[in-house]
């Protein structure tokens, strides 16, 4: 698959992860998951299995760049953002780039801080996904709901796409639903949660680009031809602040998949972006592990100490409970989209080191 | 008042306030209200008002000596217990020192852990309870309950002590009574909660102990004897293993209050034992403070980070929440009587560098 990319949009603060996530560390740059490997790098680890490390694409913001190629070694193209853009303005860049390079790309835009249990399912279904682009189509992952989640869209599959697979063409995406709407949707099975990962060739991608956002296609595509250039930084300063600020999925995936140029693969790969403490709890084990480090007494749920201190929770069922070496957190998972507040009130009290 | 004396048993080591109560570093050495001024220290503050330095005698375990010694430099008797023997040996010995060198003394015996908000009142009702003692009773300080507490026991106040300005005879001690019972006590109006601290001549209590537990006595009147001599260190540990253990609420209090040897000067002074974290949080301030420190959403309580860190709290109301450099307890005002269970657990788990 020598002309297959990845590109990873590594943007996000995570704020509903404070204090473990922060501004200067964000969530993808942590190792959530306790195993010894930051999301960033689980995504790298996984996308090394189908495509070749130096066609993986990473964009950040400047303030990001020097730790994701500390804990990136083999990464060799790492694009510095000069401000945020949105995720249409960061993908479409390196697909410029990309296509610059190489017209027959097919790029995997695939986040930087989502993780995923079942490799082979997942590389099976990029695998699978990469030969729906390849005719021509943007090709999504859809995640098997494992629950009414109120806290995804969705994709709503149509008509099986022949001559593959398993991949259905896509009639629409729906916006976050509520309670009822996602328990129908669950219950109807043809709806699957939206990860934002998009597979397509480098040049339909922008075709729909410089169909739907002109302005916005010329700006990246002089970026693109000017990357490998001495003028790359001349032409991205004076292009860049001009950049609209768009979501891919506004960009492209909503009104691509209503011209019925958009298919999708689905599983579950047990996948999870970790959004909030309480999707993290149902990862990580319980708190009470014997370790010495935690004692719960009439109680259960996660608690972290990331300097090693003990712990001791009496009479707070679902706590959450996460200790810093500057900050504490403590709530229980019913709040714990709420957690967003904190970093918030931080700033408005002038507290900036600790967001 | 040249033949008055203070003695303070500092014992006790406030496992109910862990984290911030350790065995090595207990309650009455900790500045639990944020004035500046450990418990011991304001003890300390309140006596010499009544009382000449080189009257006031603290009896402690000889790991705490040094630290007692260090809060309280104009301290020039501080007696280390080889090992607990409870408080009648602990206020025993001390009677016993303190009527070897002035066989008129009196003494008052106070806690080393309690605070007291109206230091007038205090030392008036001091005043008051020293010339109930100099008549031969022993005068104990009664607490005016605030509420139906089943924390406390209770002292029962019988007839008016003619002479005097407010004392009355003590009709019984009552143990921790259940709720029912603790509201009837306070509705009637005659019940007073028992601080433990007790006012009589030095010969009055000796002479009472002498009948009631005359073993006890014997080894502590040696001691007292020893004491000022070389022969000190040599009689103490050869006596001291052998003292029976008992509180001076069953060896004294109670059967002479039942002869009517006992009386009461009763008063609010703004006393509390602060007992647990629910106390403490009355007596503190809300953490809400608006300094920066602590984050309250949905949340009310107390919030206590020694090393000055940030915490914030979502959705936890009554809320516990105490940091210290190498521990943390959540918990709920609710609670608070459980925190013991911690210190305890910790044991098990081998972990005696964090009780």
């Amino acid at each position: 698959m020598t002309d297959f990319h990845a590109v990873i949009p590594a943007g996000g603060a995570g704020t509903r992860l404070w204090p473990l996530s922060r501004a200067q560390r964000p969530k993808f740059l942590l190792d959530l998951t306790g195993d010894g490997r930051s999301l960033i790098q689980q995504t790298w680890d996984r996308l090394v299995r189908v495509i070749p490390a130096d066609h993986i694409h990473v964009v950040s913001g400047p303030a990001h760049a020097p730790l994701i190629q500390e804990q990136l070694p083999e990464l060799t193209n790492l694009y510095a953002e000069p401000a945020p853009r949105d995720s249409m303005a960061a993908i479409g860049m390196a697909a410029a780039i990309i296509r610059q390079r190489d017209p027959n790309a097919v790029i995997g835009s695939f986040a930087a801080d989502q993780t995923i249990a079942d490799t082979e399912a997942f590389v099976a279904a990029v695998q699978e996904a990469k030969q729906v682009a390849d005719t021509g189509l943007i090709c999504t992952l859809g995640i098997t709901p494992r629950g009414p989640s109120t806290a995804f869209g969705y994709i709503e599959a149509g008509a099986p796409l022949s001559g593959t697979a398993s991949a259905r063409a896509i009639a629409r995406f729906v916006e976050k639903p509520d309670l009822p709407t996602a328990e129908t949707y669950v219950a109807g099975g043809s709806h699957y949660w939206n990860a934002g990962m998009f597979i397509t060739r480098a040049d339909v991608l922008l075709g729909h680009l410089e169909r739907l956002h002109p302005d916005l296609y010329t700006g990246l595509a002089a970026i693109g031809q000017a990357w490998d250039t001495s003028k790359r930084q001349t032409v991205l300063e004076s292009t860049w602040p001009g950049l609209t600020k768009i979501a891919i999925d506004h960009a492209i995936a909503e009104p691509v998949s209503l011209e019925g140029g958009m298919g999708v693969v689905s599983g579950d790969f047990g996948w999870d972006d970790i959004g909030d403490f309480a999707a993290l709890g149902e990862l990580a084990e319980t708190i009470d592990d014997g370790s010495g480090d935690t004692i719960l007494i009439d109680s259960d749920g996660l608690a972290i100490a990331d300097d090693g201190t003990v712990i001791a929770v009496i009479g707070v069922p679902n706590a959450v409970v996460v200790r810093t070496r500057d900050a504490l957190l403590v709530t229980t998972r019913e709040h714990a989209q709420r957690v967003k507040e904190v970093p918030e009130a931080l700033k408005q009290r002038g507290r900036t080191d600790l967001v």
